[in-house]
């Protein structure tokens, strides 16, 4: 019997997944508190799910007529039609020319995969990504991997404590940038649905090719199906299809077959004029919810007497925003109170209730209090 | 608005999927066969399921106590015990040793994905690859797009009309190779789950390390999940903890969380004794169905008269099976019968029944008469 091992090069892989979170998970502080969960959280501190999902999962289940045959590599049709239209609307005109197109992964982070391969497959040249910030850790590693040198950029203002999307539309502009966007929550910024892809629309009517990834995971609550599509936008349909051929190619060395039971949920309620009424109307409730919860932080940081402006907390839209906090700040929270916050200071509010939201305020007020006395030049602008 | 695509020189893609299917497909005769399916399938002609899984199914989707969270990137643990279990048997030495793990992966092409990214990072002088002709076309390519030089070999010796697994043992011991198995339907070969992986425990008794991509997606029937791991078995529990954080980074890559519906189906199923006795009998009655397939298929060709020996079709076991047609009368079944036979003449049994088995027996006894009488040198040993 062999004693040595093949394996013997190697080594311990370093985590990738969240620092910040193992970090949490360690702590034995009893009242730790983590704010930068990726799905919205309900006020019991569970992940967010659709009522409406519940019950169409169980009428699918007793429906006999369903079979469970493998679904074709680019996936279930009928939901990659119904997440085009939820993604550029059903009168889109690139939708009507016929130039969008969707495979259907393995969630978002299947997407970006796929797409990613697509790239450097099909860019040799295209070697440089601008990545947002808050995506860094998730995406940017996955274009790292594979080759790519990855920037940051912001599209956070620290200064202005607002979001400035001309920093976006610049590079793009500027640099001849192929767009990869993100929808990973539709309907949970505005719980407009078109409105929260709107710069989706602008990039059609501007005529841009581009690819984007959409989950829809977190606004349905199936999180553990992983369901989402690659969209593709070209010029046209024959340069479409050539583009979807080939991606079809490298899925169907990914995973042959994308997973069928969250689709079908999804499909089920987008087709269904009523239960498709119902989940809009659950994703108004949470999109309230949240700005509740932004509106009770920003009044009690005013009445606790918190230095600074907080109206960019109620002026963002969706579960994640800015607290608009320096960084000392913000690793006051972390290693004095457990609370835990990405760097960047932008936390997933849904992860605030009634349970904790003193403790936050309390604290965002001491970090703030304690960091403006110790700093000679204040990051904020402060307002009289 | 620009006119010329970014994506100007990429190309239609060959499709790479069956082009057997493909042609099948496009074949307007009525009485068209295909014997190729992947998948075990009913007499009446669709992809069979365990009852059992409906029934878990259903069960599942009434349980308001569940949770629809991301899973971690390993996948749900209990269904890995509960597989690695099933594949090893429970009181399997390296069980025991705690030297065998796995991550769950989306089927098993997910499975060969993440092994193959595994061995071209950390086996980099590893660039050869001996496949099993069967599955050339499946996981093949998939080495091939990642720069191995993929050769094909047979363990069906076509002279003798018999499997010759000393083929693969000698190939493994003399050249050196890292085996990756491939046990795509345990318990669809002879019903005795145990008996069907006796290969493993051969490999494991012999010190081997070595991968095995596992589908549970033909074996219940959940087609469309793509349920699967990748079990992976080092000579320590050290080697293997280091294997297997390599093996997360790459997964989170790829799909970031696997789906859950089918892997928690299936483990409620194997960790229920009840329901696992409901499941085995299922097996049962599949594997019992084919065996009396075969038998009247050898029946109807002693029959007619068909010249040559066809005992080899009833000696062996599972869904798929050779015929022991040669080239020129497989390619007259397709051509001249619309009967769809892969090249190396493996068909899938359970695509014959009653509607269609004399129009196959006929058929074959046609291209064998045609064949002989028109062939100088026959290859197919004729007894008396």
């Amino acid at each position: 019997m062999p004693t040595l091992s093949v394996f013997m090069d190697v080594p311990l892989a370093h985590k990738l997944e969240g620092s910040l979170l193992k970090t949490y998970k360690q702590d034995d502080y009893p009242n730790k508190i983590f704010l930068a969960y990726r799905v919205c959280m309900t006020n019991e501190g569970h992940p967010w799910v659709s009522l409406v999902v519940q019950k169409t999962r169980l009428q699918i289940s007793q429906d006999p007529s369903l079979n469970y045959e493998y679904l074709p590599t680019m996936g279930l049709k009928s939901f990659i039609q119904a997440s085009l239209a939820l993604l550029f609307g059903k009168h889109s005109q690139a939708i009507v020319e016929n130039r969008v197109g969707g495979v259907h992964t393995v969630g978002d982070s299947g997407a970006f995969q796929l797409g990613i391969q697509f790239l450097r497959a099909w860019h040799k040249d295209a070697r440089i990504v601008y990545i947002i910030s808050s995506q860094k850790e998730l995406h940017g590693l996955i274009f790292q991997d594979m080759g790519f040198t990855v920037y940051e950029y912001s599209v956070w203002d620290p200064k202005k404590l607002c979001m400035d999307p001309d920093i976006l539309l610049n590079v793009v502009e500027s640099k001849q940038i192929f767009p990869f966007f993100d929808i990973p929550c539709q309907g949970l910024y505005t719980s407009d649905l078109e409105e929260d892809t709107r710069i989706l629309q602008y990039f059609v009517s501007q005529g841009f090719e581009f690819f984007c990834s959409q989950s829809l995971s977190k606004n349905f609550g199936i999180y553990d199906e992983g369901v989402g599509i690659l969209a593709v936008v070209a010029v046209n349909n024959q340069q479409l299809l050539c583009v979807l051929s080939q991606l079809e190619g490298l899925a169907q060395a990914l995973w042959l077959n994308p997973p069928n039971t969250g689709a079908r949920i999804i499909t089920s309620i987008l087709c269904n004029p009523a239960l498709l009424g119902e989940w809009k109307q659950s994703l108004k409730e949470v999109v309230e919810n949240i700005m509740l919860t932004k509106e009770k932080v920003k009044e009690k940081l005013r009445l606790l007497g918190t230095p600074g402006s907080w109206g960019h907390i109620t002026e963002q839209s969706g579960t994640h925003g800015y607290l608009g906090l320096n960084s000392q700040q913000v690793e006051y929270l972390v290693r004095k109170k457990h609370i835990y916050i990405p760097k960047n200071g932008q936390i997933n509010f849904s992860c605030i209730n009634a349970n904790n939201i003193n403790y936050i305020t309390e604290s965002i007020n001491e970090a703030v209090l304690l960091t403006e006395s110790s700093e000679m030049c204040l990051p904020k602008e402060k307002k009289p």
